[in-house]
């Protein structure tokens, strides 16, 4: 059904609702989880699927779809000036193990449902419109997380991505192969004229303030590292108190550390130890060994070192008292991304324009956004997660705040695909 | 080659210590590992190939072999009156996951040596002496450990030991008939007028004095608990500090306590958290549950108990200031074992006969003595372990220690052994 292109339309114009939910829905159909999450991590079988089914329906909508060297998969709606750079709308599909339907998902069957809105509504824009899905954003099979924006904002090399080892030892190269998934197009920066990202905010504020969309004015920097103790294994019962090196203590003193040092450091820092592993881990061995992470983050690039320098001397005051082998290794630093100014007020002014009432906000999450913003003008979407929950199968957003944020994202791209 | 018998052979005699290490070292092929330890946990192909080593040489040194229905083996050597009880010596061959080679295996070569100095020696004893290698010690595949002693000593039912299963959902009664080692002796307490158990120290003592021999007067009572922690998982990064339910932190502080607690409760409790798995494990995800054990051991059973009320304590305090369910299961309890007091006045006589350095220690670790003490008078001899090491391949004794703990064995069996 294609409507007639009028001015009022592209004043009133809103997406979907109904369709958007039937495509949301279908698509989570792939890959469900007992507990109404997903479990479509990269490059797996189920990714694959969810691929396909995007491909379909974007060439179903008449977009042109290509697929790049890093299986970044873009759709493009031609403009009336296909000379001028695109604006770019999009997210990701694949999910944590086990995480939740919305991540992700919303701001790529967003992105369709903005272009086929405008379809529909017999709506021409000056610039073309492409809807992109980037290849793993969650990181969590291959590390590092973004890898897909990553090599396309030339942030790594594509030798790099391919190289990427699951605990399988399978590489994300072979991977993508193996899925059919590894396009000709080369995966490098090209002219864009915006990107936008609609997102679930993955924290409490917007569903605490009860307001549907959150306008993103930049994302959290921040630091990974690993840490390891070495000690000494020994029986558990004939080992007195004094001669033990136990790492699992060492560890724990680390672990109160971070907590501390986001008491006593900056506003908005976090701190977290996600990940522990203990050898030999059995009930009467003293731990030989423990490795684990530390993840910090702040909008504030000083915050975020003030805390790896305090941590490191609390690590080594650690290891020393308990008499044991440390070792740190910073495997990841970002710097907080402030998004272009423009886009934010794109964003507002959607917003404004659709009566949707937002904040503006910061990103605690990393996004593909952060890497598009270093090469075209960037901004976000934000919208509520239930709780603040995310990364698991109770992650949930209320439809009506999809719907609006999708509406947000409308009215920005048609503001930027005008030519100007 | 057959000694006459005299009576200064029977003051005089001392066990062949090249004998003793040829087979030791033998023994230790079966499944050795690159740094020098065994891998010949309970049950195992390679714990078969030790076992059918050790009956052939039972039956070469002409003992009398039985296997029970735990497959615990015993092999007899008649004395002058058969209608005495006899005298048991003996340990096990099961190892730790790559584990030490001195562990158990001193105990029962140690016994079949004496026997085969006692045959060699012609020195006939008026009780039969049985030596013994029991199933199962270690604990590392089928909990609980010591499980053959255990259903030997009425501690624990034939079908309970069966049902116990290891990782894999193998039960011990299936894997017990696979290796043929399911005997048809029964397994149940009978007559014995003694019983010694030669092993590695495990903990320092007797490396840092010095001093080749332990005479055992008992060993600690300890507690095991499994506690879990249940949080909320979430997004390491937006998720603020003020909202956080992590499981990790609470998990941290448990650790912490268990060590102020050994600081003050006693003189010689011993606190250790060996093992913790930690859900989903991610680097950026919050921890959502954690699973960690605690293991409290002393000689004073008091003390034992003031430390579990007072980590039980912690445990809750932890768990309400992060906000996290908590559950705590006491999932063994075993008092602490002193020994019979003749058992160690022999024991400390052979030493002294034998003019062998000793000291009288408590043990700190659990032994199949502890079960055997329930039924008849037993009493350990410990050698030491060298840095205090065990349950590792590091794991050490030097060889003249293990010749001093055999030789004071011979002297302890020789004594009890004269029908008295």
């Amino acid at each position: 059904m294609t409507e007639t292109y009028t001015e009022s339309n592209r004043t009133e114009v809103r997406i979907n609702s109904e369709r958007l939910r039937r495509r949301f829905d279908e698509f989570n159909e792939i890959a469900a989880t007992e507990k109404e999450g997903v479990n479509r991590p990269s490059l797996s079988d189920a990714n694959r699927e969810a691929r396909d089914q995007l491909v379909e329906w974007f060439e179903k909508v008449g977009l042109e779809t290509t697929i790049d060297e890093m299986g970044n998969i873009f759709g493009r709606r031609k403009g009336q000036n296909n000379d001028l750079a695109p604006v770019l709308v999009g997210s990701h599909v694949d999910s944590q193990y086990f995480g939740g339907r919305f991540d992700g998902v919303i701001g790529v069957l967003g992105g369709l449902e903005v272009v086929e809105t405008l379809v529909n509504a017999g709506i021409k824009t000056e610039r073309p419109i492409e809807v992109v899905s980037w290849s793993n954003e969650e990181g969590v099979r291959f590390q590092p997380d973004m890898l897909g924006s990553g090599v396309f904002c030339d942030r790594f090399d594509l030798e790099y991505a391919y190289g990427r080892c699951d605990k399988d030892g399978k590489t994300f190269g072979e991977e993508l192969e193996r899925i059919n998934y590894r396009g000709d197009a080369p995966c490098e920066p090209r002219d864009l004229h915006r990107y936008f990202e609609l997102h679930v905010e993955q924290g409490p504020y917007l569903n605490e303030e009860e307001i549907s969309v959150g306008v993103v004015e930049g994302v959290y920097g921040f630091s990974w590292m690993n840490v390891s103790f070495e000690g000494q294994a020994d029986h558990a019962g004939p080992t007195p108190m004094h001669l033990r090196n136990d790492t699992l203590v060492a560890m724990s003193n680390v672990v109160e550390s971070v907590r501390q040092i986001t008491a006593t450091t900056g506003t908005d820092l976090v701190g977290t130890v996600g990940s522990v592993d203990v050898s030999p881990n059995s009930i009467n061995v003293i731990p030989e060994s423990v490795e684990f992470t530390i993840d910090f983050r702040s909008y504030d690039n000083e915050t975020v070192q003030t805390a790896v320098d305090h941590i490191q001397n609390e690590i080594q005051w650690a290891g020393e008292r308990e008499g044991v082998e440390w070792d740190v290794e910073e495997i990841m630093r970002v710097d907080a991304e402030p998004f272009d100014d423009t886009c934010i007020e794109t964003v507002k002014r959607a917003a404004e324009h659709t009566n949707v009432e937002y904040i503006q906000m910061v990103s605690g999450a990393g996004h593909d956004a952060n890497y598009l913003n270093t090469i075209c003008p960037t901004s976000m979407v934000f919208v509520p997660s239930v709780g603040g929950v995310s990364h698991t199968e109770d992650e949930y957003t209320e439809w009506e705040d999809v719907v609006a944020g999708t509406d947000v994202l409308l009215h920005a791209v048609l503001q930027e695909s005008d030519g100007r």
